[in-house]
């Protein structure tokens, strides 16, 4: 019949120390993954559901959204998403009318742009301190602010990143949500890369929104995320169909139900657990980030380093990469061949990583591997 | 710590007959189930990805989306959604200014009106001929487009639901299709309960666009669905970003990655193989709902039937619950004691159910059990 290639996808990288920044931190827990096989069908965890996937309490969802979450992520309202670039779109696409402007950190993962233009807004960038630290200068959205609003245009939302996806920096996200308040302008952080890694509370921060994402940090089957916000926000982003009474419009009644929620939610306990050793990442991160200096690697971004996902920089591989056979890929292939996954084929000048997954033993077999690649030249 | 209850979450379900209309069609196939442990981990799909999930070789997802899906559904493009109903609400937002008109059939799922509404769009219903059998009058698509562009509006979508869910009726969409091509209006199938049960055909049908669900209909967890359209409206729901030249805008970049696409595509070569049986599902569905009728239950909808989605109606069922301390719920009480899941709790005058899942000797017991609760009153 031809299908044959359906029935037999293996995961090539099993096995491999991974240090590649998107899924470091979605790799499921032993609980998680023990679950899948009793949920995995389509509308599994809809058996006892009577209209809404947040209000189903058999598999506890309920408990699970309105009361573990908020406390969580110090939120006072939380939904289910199918991931943080949903949760984004949602809220921007309930508070934004085409024209208006989203005034948003440069270092943004593309989908902040992406979820704006398919609303119509226009994304206004704040600088950064450009090379090495590329700090966002959280004084400039006020500026931003000015500017926008002298030309009598609309400013419907601030949007911070913390941390970003490129740096792994951690700016003063306070700083902007007192510029957020102040200017009476919402504010959200996309938190992709900190629920579930490290903590976090948005009522501490001060911001009204929070998008995580499951599948990025919280150990969970992709696609899941999730979306806090104050109460205060509740009408607007989840107002109800004026039809159907009980189904949120921005949600299209439900999102996530099967495998990601459920995993999303067996994997919690271990989640919560590990975000309060959230100081040992840290510790780790910084110790792999001397070592690689050590070696001439130069780390980009924040320093110290406050997060796992760190960029380097080396003239040195680059350099080598030119008198490669295959070029730009030799740093790709050298690590794959000593078991090391997750540097983006191609790079060698730049490349990010986190070391998030992986313990210190395999980092140091991650660092010898650097070093033989370098002196072997 | 509080939260071992998600370490404990069993499925109540489990091994019961399953006449649940939005399950029968999702159970995983055993090759699906088996891959589940293997793709389970969040991005794990994409550790061979250039940059957007449609185009990924290994595992086959390109192969799946490009040339097996299109080939299956008679589309030209395809993509995966996140369901049936975000590829509804793709299309829409895609098509439809705040105001225009979406023309859809009155037995539309409730998510056809709610995707309306966060565009903006309003929804003409098109009637039925009503009690008992609620067909679609195709012809009523020509008055409404009239009606509509005769007070000088838009009508930017006419969509079919084929067949519906309340009902499992299957309208003429062919002729649904001539009338928006005679009136120059693209036309959406949502086949939510068609791709993966039954053989269709866009192209055949002649329809611009249609949605299926991988959790509905084509053994897969959920979330995910499929959008197929004709090639012309590749460039208007497809649209690429203005900054990020490989992201479609409406797909905020890539939608589903994990177990959603991975259960989809290892279902696959079993559902291509259970839509070859389609006439002997039909053929089932009409033998339980000639028993059910033997037994004094009412079957609504399209008769002889088509499809093995049936509403039934009992006022013999009514008039017991009357009698009975637990009120309407004793049916769905009644059901749970023998082994039968899937009527949902509270309804007795009128209920839903699939024969999709079970066998004739299984459905055999579903039709005792319906004997027994009648004479035991």
């Amino acid at each position: 019949m031809g299908f044959e290639k359906f029935l037999e996808m293996k995961r090539k990288t099993k096995g491999m120390i991974n240090i590649d920044p998107i899924q470091t931190g979605g790799i499921l827990t032993p609980a998680a993954r023990k679950m899948l096989e009793e949920w995995g069908d389509g509308y599994s965890v809809c058996d006892f559901c009577k209209g809404r996937l947040d209000e189903i309490r058999t598999p506890p969802i309920y408990e699970f959204v309105h009361e573990v979450l908020p406390e969580f992520i110090g939120a006072e309202v939380v939904r289910i998403t199918c991931g943080a670039r949903e949760a984004k779109f949602m809220v921007i696409h309930s508070l934004a009318k085409p024209g208006d402007w989203i005034i948003a950190d440069s270092n943004a993962h593309y989908t902040t742009y992406v979820a704006a233009e398919r609303t119509g807004a226009r994304v206004r960038e704040v600088e950064t301190t450009g090379y090495p630290e590329f700090r966002v200068v959280e004084e400039a959205y006020e500026d931003a602010i000015r500017e926008i609003r002298a030309r009598g245009e609309r400013v419907a939302l601030l949007l911070l990143t913390w941390p970003d996806g490129n740096y792994g920096n951690l700016p003063d996200a306070k700083k902007v949500a007192k510029i957020a308040e102040e200017n009476d302008i919402p504010f959200l952080l996309n938190a992709a890369y900190a629920i579930g890694r490290m903590p976090v509370s948005m009522k501490k921060i001060g911001a009204d929104f929070i998008v995580g994402s499951g599948h990025k940090s919280m150990a969970a089957c992709a696609p899941v995320g999730v979306l806090g916000m104050k109460r205060e926000w509740e009408n607007v982003v989840l107002r109800t169909s004026e039809r159907f009474k009980n189904k949120e419009v921005e949600m299209l009644g439900c999102t996530v139900r099967g495998a990601p929620i459920i995993t999303l939610m067996a994997s919690f306990p271990a989640v919560a657990e590990r975000v309060k050793h959230w100081e040992e990442q840290v510790e780790k991160a910084r110790w792999f980030s001397g070592e690689m200096e050590r070696l001439g690697i130069k780390q980009l971004g924040e320093k110290p380093h406050r997060h796992d996902l760190m960029q380097f920089e080396s003239e040195r591989l680059y350099e080598i990469s030119k008198h490669r056979k295959e070029g730009g890929f030799f740093l790709y292939k050298e690590l794959k061949k000593r078991g090391i996954w997750g540097i983006k084929p191609g790079v060698t000048r730049r490349f990010k990583l986190s070391t998030f997954a992986a313990s210190r033993e395999e980092l140091k077999l991650v660092l010898r591997a650097f070093e033989e690649i370098l002196s072997k030249g």
